[in-house]
């Protein structure tokens, strides 16, 4: 390959190196997975740590292996929604506590009415399925059919629950452990934070093992669940109801009961719902015919919800639960129900297992929506940038770390986070059907009329039930989702406004063709010694023009002569400026000088090398004055300047 | 001074605009004032009030009129030694209160013995004046005597205490004033802080105007002070001794007395001697012949000190003072004795002031030792560095900013921070006028026996209290400084081998003379898109060679031909490269291709362009990736590429 005539450039760039790249066509190059390994013993031993991590890179087309069938896709997408049983009864009867266990017995109303929601949002929501194949997130829907702000509205309003469904369900599965295991409780925010970076590096292996490593703990989860109320019903048909012991009674502030505490119950008891819209979401994940297999899908997982929280609801009922501060609610019926056998045990490490996992809905489901997001240009680049995994790292990494930022301040407490939960999923819901209803309105497809019955009855109700929030929960904490979503709708405005902005200000007129520059030049080096630095950028200067100029402002006038004795003794036929600072300052005399000489010569381009030391430690920050990027500031973005950062690293890696 | 023709350019250069730079010889430019000042409406109104608040700019070749006559210089160097009366006696009565107030009778013993040894650190300095007539400090001294250790471990100590020196001054003050004006107490803490940021603005007025504010409250406290210490006297020989009434005594742990509690009552007595270096630090401030000058006021400021702390704890032992939690010592003893009069509001406020001006003398000297310390590599260069007015700013900025870091944490309170107060003083005490010895038997000048004797006395003492402060005071605070003082040795080590390191690593061997580049180069543009920045750098290109490669890295293939097709529609002539990365990174592709196209001619420069864009705003960091960086650190030096960085900004500020 080397001995090439050293003109010939064209015969070079079309034979290259084939240790890295696949040659395609004149002037197009594909990297093979060599190109991306890092060189050197360290970097490939850290390469290799990586891929075992995290698994091999995968290549952009072998996305469409990453697809779920449908058992994995219901444990992917299910376990926010089904693991909410187990902290959604005692949600409800948390807040009734406080109006005596007089009022349990509107449990069971609440409940009903909970699944009643649920089944309209459910049909609702295969609407969409059909609709929207491609993935109907509510912020693409509200977006469609509603306008910019609708869909912003449902997008900040969706990700504030997921933030929040990775915080209430981790929480809450720590305090189904500590319910079994009471030494845990004081250790219950570490292992919360752990159990969260743990969710978060199993997603960056990318989707396909994720459905794998969770599909166990949902069925044994689903499985376990349907055993413990099919016993519970029978004992008491058998008129053996179970009975809870050994709860240790929570203590709440006293109120009187009312339509308001009511309506907090029920609000309350509404995070069972979250997750629901998870299927429609992930449409694309599924394998194909995929709009089919994700309706069957969402059905099915409805249904497991619906009998999973009614049979916990009445057996928390009929056993005396109460809420406490040494064990769920969950715990109770269950330990009421199997007695302190290994079923119950392993009933616990299951709700715990899926309530850990159920933050993977999230896991999922945010980076997804992000990357939607980025690509629209609301939300920074990175979060559309797919990782060697095919994962949204960026947006995996954001959740988790924004997820543990909300827990500390909650102390990991799940009741405390609960009125914060769910608000964000009802206006969701209501802007994706309501933004259904127009688009019924607009296709007028087959049995458009009933679809859009069904969209308009979800998207009222849900409507209702978000207001029912905001006014019963508002002093409760949900003031807090209310006043964040309309900065998170605000600053992705801002985002979109700002690429715009910038993509504007570098635009080039797609119709011009740009001839080669003209204008006279001169190349000026601005040096503060006679170091290796300023070397490079002279030479690099040399290969523009003739005869290279070096300015240099001296504050101390012997200095400056010694500067010029130098610079004329090793570099011939360089020409030298001395500008003297009586004053001390660096930056502005230089940039006088440099419009001195434009004044003189308006017509020609000056080219200005600023030679630049690389940091190569953090503390060079302290040492080194950073004129460079002072000087670079005033100077770029005149018309007659062009700089150039000619960069110079102290240790050379190679020939060190 | 347009229309020259285009190449002719030697005239050009000898005849820049006059607006700016006188024109001295060929190639050498002086700035005039108006060099530094910015254009632009805002930034003249900018400079117009940085200039009021600080004063016009002062040039290098002004300093000579900087100097100090004898009584602004008493005022500028004395106020830390002066105001010390306002805290010593109280800081002697407040350790011995934990014994009881039976062993008050110490007193006066104690006092009597740290006045002893302020006169032999007195005499011991007027050696130091003479034979350092540039400036004795203690780093200098310790440093050319006794080696760069001595030297570092004295200017450690030294800055320690400058710092420490503001925090016990500007608390003590603000604690006088509240005990005048108790409503005050609640709001110390923001008091102190501002009164730092105070002080630190009328330093970087410049020296000079500093001497003129300062002198006006050092003679009104001497006098006020004298004036209350002779009524006292006055008094109790008239039978009429002042007696101490309504002061809350302070509750401290009981002790039993003991020599440690003697010893370290003593300890805290010497607070009274910091700041006693100080003439010897700035003789050069002085007006001629400097060091006469420095010795005289020396010896007027130890007499003066002497005189009003030996009054001040004699009048405390009379009259029955007593550490309180409602006023200060000093406070208890005017009020004694003048009664509620005017005259005790006076010398409450006179003594305020003065205390707060102490922390004045730091801001003289810590910048000093700082920019001896950067001119000899220790510490970073920008100390050395000199503002607009003179005033070394970084040094001035760093002390308020430092001493306001320990204030907060001891909540302002003087009797906590006295433990940590002195022992840094003494330290460089004895290591400066050990090198005072080894000086002397160097030297052998006049009198040279007399002036080691002294010296060495000197010495012995300090040496002998440096260590009682060590041991007695280790657990109540001083063990902090104990352990900063080697950190900061380590650390002014680490920053001169960092200077050699990167010096050498940039060092051009001096006998070389170097010759122009003669090899074959191509240059090449990393593209992410085809904007104008893209477009600037290879219109830069274009200036270096005929032919410019433009080489893109393309994560979709689709998007890298119609990269490649805009290029050859738009930019006709430049070569284009598509590097396709199905595994989605970017930077290592890039860099790989580069090294295929070095291999096929190692003889050949490669000339790498980086468009980028510079950032706007804080928000850009977020936006944007980051690539260029990461390429630029990847590439940069490699033997055969050099990196150019172009950056491009969004908003022309002239043309927008």
């Amino acid at each position: 390959m080397h001995g090439l005539k050293p003109g010939d450039r064209r015969v070079r760039v079309r034979r290259p190196h084939a240790r890295y790249f696949r040659y395609e066509a004149p002037g197009l190059f594909v990297a093979k997975p060599s190109a991306d390994e890092p060189s050197g013993p360290l970097g490939h031993a850290l390469a290799t740590a990586r891929h075992a991590l995290f698994g091999r890179p995968l290549s952009s087309e072998e996305e469409a292996h990453e697809r779920l069938p449908k058992w994995k896709a219901l444990a992917v997408f299910s376990s926010d929604v089904m693991s909410s049983v187990a902290y959604a009864t005692e949600a409800i009867l948390f807040t009734l506590l406080a109006a005596g266990t007089e009022i349990f017995g509107y449990l069971m109303p609440i409940s009903l009415l909970i699944v009643g929601l649920l089944i309209l949002v459910t049909f609702s929501y295969r609407q969409t399925i059909r609709a929207y194949p491609g993935g109907g997130g509510s912020y693409i829907v509200a977006h469609a059919n509603l306008g910019t702000m609708a869909g912003l509205v449902a997008a900040a309003a969706l990700l504030c629950d997921y933030v929040l469904t990775v915080a209430v369900s981790v929480s809450s599965g720590v305090w189904m452990m500590a319910s079994a295991v009471p030494a845990l409780l004081p250790l219950s925010v570490p292992i919360i934070i752990g159990s969260i970076l743990m969710v978060m590096a199993v997603n960056l292996r990318g989707l396909r093992e994720s459905g794998t490593i969770f599909a166990g703990p949902t069925y044994l989860f689903i499985g376990l669940m349907l055993v413990m109320i099919v016993t519970g019903l029978v004992r008491v048909l058998a008129g053996d109801t179970p009975q809870v012991t050994g709860a240790i009674p929570a203590a709440v502030p006293v109120e009187a009961f009312g339509l308001l505490l009511f309506l907090r119950a029920f609000a309350d008891g509404c995070s069972a719902m979250t997750g629901t819209e998870a299927v429609a979401n992930g449409v694309p994940a599924f394998k194909p015919v995929e709009w089919v297999n994700a309706r069957t899908t969402m059905l099915v997982m409805s249904i497991m919800l619906g009998v999973m929280f009614l049979g916990t609801s009445y057996l928390a009922g009929v056993s005396g639960a109460i809420p406490a501060t040494n064990q769920a609610i969950l715990a109770q019926v269950a330990l009421a129900t199997f007695g302190s056998t290994p079923l119950y045990y392993l009933l616990v490490a299951a709700t715990m297992g899926i309530l850990i996992l159920a933050a993977q809905t999230s896991f999922a489901d945010f980076p997804r929506v992000a990357s939607i997001l980025a690509k629209d240009g609301f939300m920074p680049r990175r979060f559309a940038f797919r990782g060697e995994r095919l994962a949204f790292n960026a947006g995996i990494v954001a959740l988790a770390l924004i997820a543990i930022a909300v827990i500390i301040p909650f102390g990991g407490r799940v009741e405390a986070l609960i009125p914060l939960y769910a608000i964000g999923v009802f206006v969701s819901f209501t802007l994706s059907q309501a933004g259904m209803v127009r688009h019924w309105f607009v296709a007028r497809g087959m049995g458009w009329r009933r679809s859009a019955l069904i969209n308009g009855l979800g998207a009222a109700a849900t409507g209702v039930v978000a207001v029912i929030f905001a006014v019963a929960k508002f002093s409760h904490g949900a003031w807090i989702v209310i006043v964040v979503i309309p900065i998170l709708v605000a600053a992705m405005l801002f985002v979109r406004r700002e690429y715009a902005r910038h993509e504007a200000a570098l635009a080039v007129r797609p119709d011009v063709v740009i001839a080669r520059p003209h204008r006279s030049q001169r190349v000026i080096v601005a040096a503060t010694a006679v170091d290796r630095a300023v070397v490079q950028a002279v030479q690099a200067g040399h290969t523009m023009v003739d005869e290279v100029d070096v300015v240099h402002v001296a504050v101390d006038p012997e200095e400056g002569e010694r500067f010029r004795d130098q610079i004329m003794r090793q570099l011939p036929g360089v020409h030298v400026a001395i500008v003297e600072s009586p004053y001390r300052t660096l930056v502005r005399p230089l940039i006088r000088y440099l419009e001195v000489i434009h004044d003189e010569d308006p017509e020609a381009v000056i080219i200005v090398l600023l030679p630049e030391h690389l940091e190569a430690h953090w503390w060079d920050r302290l040492l080194y004055n950073q004129n460079a990027g002072e000087i670079r500031r005033a100077l770029v973005g005149r018309e007659h300047i062009v700089v150039l950062d000619v960069p110079y690293r102290r240790e050379l890696p190679e020939a060190a």
